[in-house]
């Protein structure tokens, strides 16, 4: 057997309480497999004092996570603080700079510092791995760097941020309001300290924005993702979305168009017959489209204790078997920069707007459709008490700029009550 | 960049022909993900004159497959020959005694020699990938192997014969009958030449086989497997297991038990909002359940040209990265051997019979499950004009023993109009 690998792990919330576990009751199962020991030198975690159900005295203590990283002992730094700054990075980079490989769960810092800290590890042959960014247990990054390798990839989606697809789909279920099952939410402790990262589709960008740099071979570029939250999704919206045979998901896509990298994360529709369309809960889900695979669909837990650790422990136990595999799956240096496409690729959308009740008010607004070339699939008005009739309708493929210009131009009939409602139809 | 990795093809159909278009089409990503060229040395196959839509005119040629993985220019035998034994075996034996790594999608030779070629070439210091023979297209066998290494996998189970999940899929959905529609598969080129290889369960068996060894780290024992073909499966199953909320599916289960490795291949009744309930068509659906990761399904395609030949093209991409993973995780010769489990784990099973129309009949079949300790869940009968009053029943848990010991005492009772036909639910 070959000597053993030891990991210096900071962090020691749930998910490196989880990866301590795994280590310790399944050193046998993990020697078998890698054909070495898997052994922990050193921990590293802002408060000495607090149970955390695992035996932590053999392993020598560090307070401060840079020391952690250089230390002799260590070959792999297990990244696990969080925090797209501060003391994760500067462990990172410590780590790096020491030559050592790291195991990371950390996408905020990923998305945003990912491509400056790739090009540091291999200018000096080593290796940043991150499988636990990116819906949790599912082993989707490995999927596409190397499962889909020998692919040109299409297009890549996801369901990744499992407290939107619960709000989603917890509204629909208990016919609650966003604000109502946002608060049950935060109550059940499912909603980041700043809600903004999950309801805002933050989180979920910073996912989606690695798997684009892997699909496309394309730099890391963050700040070109178009991100839409969940936080004006309606109740009715969800209704009516169901009444035509769709369901509302916060669904991140990323495909190569000939105008550049589209990538965005925002409400969409998606049929409820389809994968995306029956995920419930917390689930995360990926959709990955290659050229010669087809499409494969990937659905798990995106969070939590045991998932999250299993995505550590896979990218470990990849370098204890020898296997180096470059971060975003070809040299972060050989990434091309490309330009983010400022138009997404032409779509069906749903609109729904309030009509005020007076004769000739849809004719205008289909007129209106009609003149910027959008052709209605479906149409459905619904009866009203009040003095507004609501309208839902399903476009054929438009794109989004003649749609907002559509909308604009409703706006001067004088027959809408209010603001239209447009979303996405995403073709899965 | 490094030096080349040299391929020698034996196999020119479909995925043979799959593979070659994507070396050569995509040349420029594959050295970019791997830092290599990927270049073919030389191909064979049964016929030389024939039009397969790819250029091969700057490959050697060799009649015999043996010859070509013996030649000094090839680093990696890529067996798609097909066939447990004969050519190509004796390619990949010729391959590993020559020290050279193997990439096949050969899911029956691995199924029944994968042991002893494993331990071959892991004496020799060589790898055997299998890739595209579970599964097509889903990156599964990785996602087992490396994307699972830290958990105790608790169960694995899969729809993984596209014909038959055609075959059941397409009865329900036109309401034919297993003759009408096999017919029609036959007639679409979609079943094997000897399409008890699909139909009875054993490609998909084969399959299982291969999983089965890597989740548990056991010896692959195919013999041992319990394999139920989809010949009996009726219409009027399918109709009435859609009424009580149930699909069928050819369903294969590998978990450990405290008996042994239980490993079937057999219809299953699975719920219909469930991911395998909703699997339509040709797909192929696995179910990797880890004790960390949780439940991971995995969909995509399970054959075809693009999908085979991109499992194919990951196996390739990984030995051209330095990826060195055992054939089955750990090495072939660490596996443990292992009892089949005679009796599988108890679960709640669907009966449909046919009663004789007399007074107090579903008393006495009800009497005799009752003796059996089996509790009833669910209970339906139908009208009927015909002699015969058709059942159904879903009993609570039992074991398969209990069942079928209880259905040879309601033989004795003398109100069975026909023979039972017990469906195992699988709880998924």
């Amino acid at each position: 057997m070959s000597s053993a690998l030891r990991l210096g792990i900071a962090g020691l919330g749930t998910v490196g309480a989880g990866v301590v576990k795994i280590v310790q009751r399944r050193a046998a199962l993990l020697a078998a497999r890698t054909g070495r020991e898997i052994a922990i030198s050193a921990v590293s975690a802002r408060t000495r004092q607090k149970d955390r159900g695992v035996r932590l005295s053999a392993y020598a203590w560090e307070d401060d996570p840079v020391a952690l990283a250089r230390r002799d002992d260590v070959d792999v730094l297990v990244e696990l603080m969080g925090g797209s700054d501060g003391p994760a990075k500067a462990a990172v980079e410590a780590a790096i700079a020491a030559g050592k490989d790291v195991v990371t769960a950390n996408k905020a810092m990923m998305a945003l510092h990912g491509q400056a800290l790739a090009e540091e590890a291999e200018a000096k042959g080593h290796v940043i791995r991150f499988e636990a960014a990116v819906a949790g247990g599912i082993p989707v990054v490995k999927a596409l760097t190397e499962g889909l390798a020998g692919n040109e990839v299409v297009r890549v989606m996801g369901v990744m941020n499992g407290t939107c697809n619960y709000i989603l789909t917890r509204m629909e279920g208990a016919g609650l309001t966003y604000e109502e099952v946002f608060a049950e939410a935060q109550a059940l402790g499912y909603l980041e300290a700043d809600p903004t990262l999950d309801v805002g589709g933050i989180d979920a960008g910073h996912k989606l924005a690695l798997l684009a740099a892997i699909a496309f071979g394309t730099r890391l570029n963050f700040g070109a993702m178009r991100i839409e939250g969940i936080e004006r999704i309606t109740i009715e919206d969800i209704r009516h979305a169901a009444d035509m045979g769709f369901r509302v998901k916060l669904l991140g896509v990323a495909q190569m168009t000939g105008r550049g990298l589209e990538s965005r994360m925002s409400p969409c529709l998606v049929p409820e017959t389809s994968p995306l369309g029956q995920l419930e809960n917390a689930m995360n889900m990926v959709v990955l489209e290659g050229d010669a695979a087809g499409q494969i669909v990937l659905r798990g837990a995106g969070a939590g204790e045991g998932p999250t650790a299993s995505a550590v422990m896979s990218d470990i136990l990849d370098i204890a078997r020898g296997t180096r595999v470059s971060t975003f799956g070809q040299p972060a240096r050989s990434l091309a920069p490309v330009e983010g496409a400022t138009a997404s690729a032409p779509a069906p959308y749903y609109l729904r707007m309030a009509l005020v009740d007076k004769p000739g008010a849809l004719a205008r607004i289909a007129a209106v459709l009609g003149d910027a070339g959008i052709s209605i699939d479906r149409m459905r008005q619904y009866g009203h008490e009040d003095v507004a009739a609501p309208v839902l309708i399903v476009t054929h493929r438009t794109t989004r700029t003649a749609l907002d210009e559509a909308i604009s131009k409703m706006g001067g009939t004088g027959v809408l009550a209010s603001d239209p409602v447009a979303i996405r139809i995403e073709e899965v």
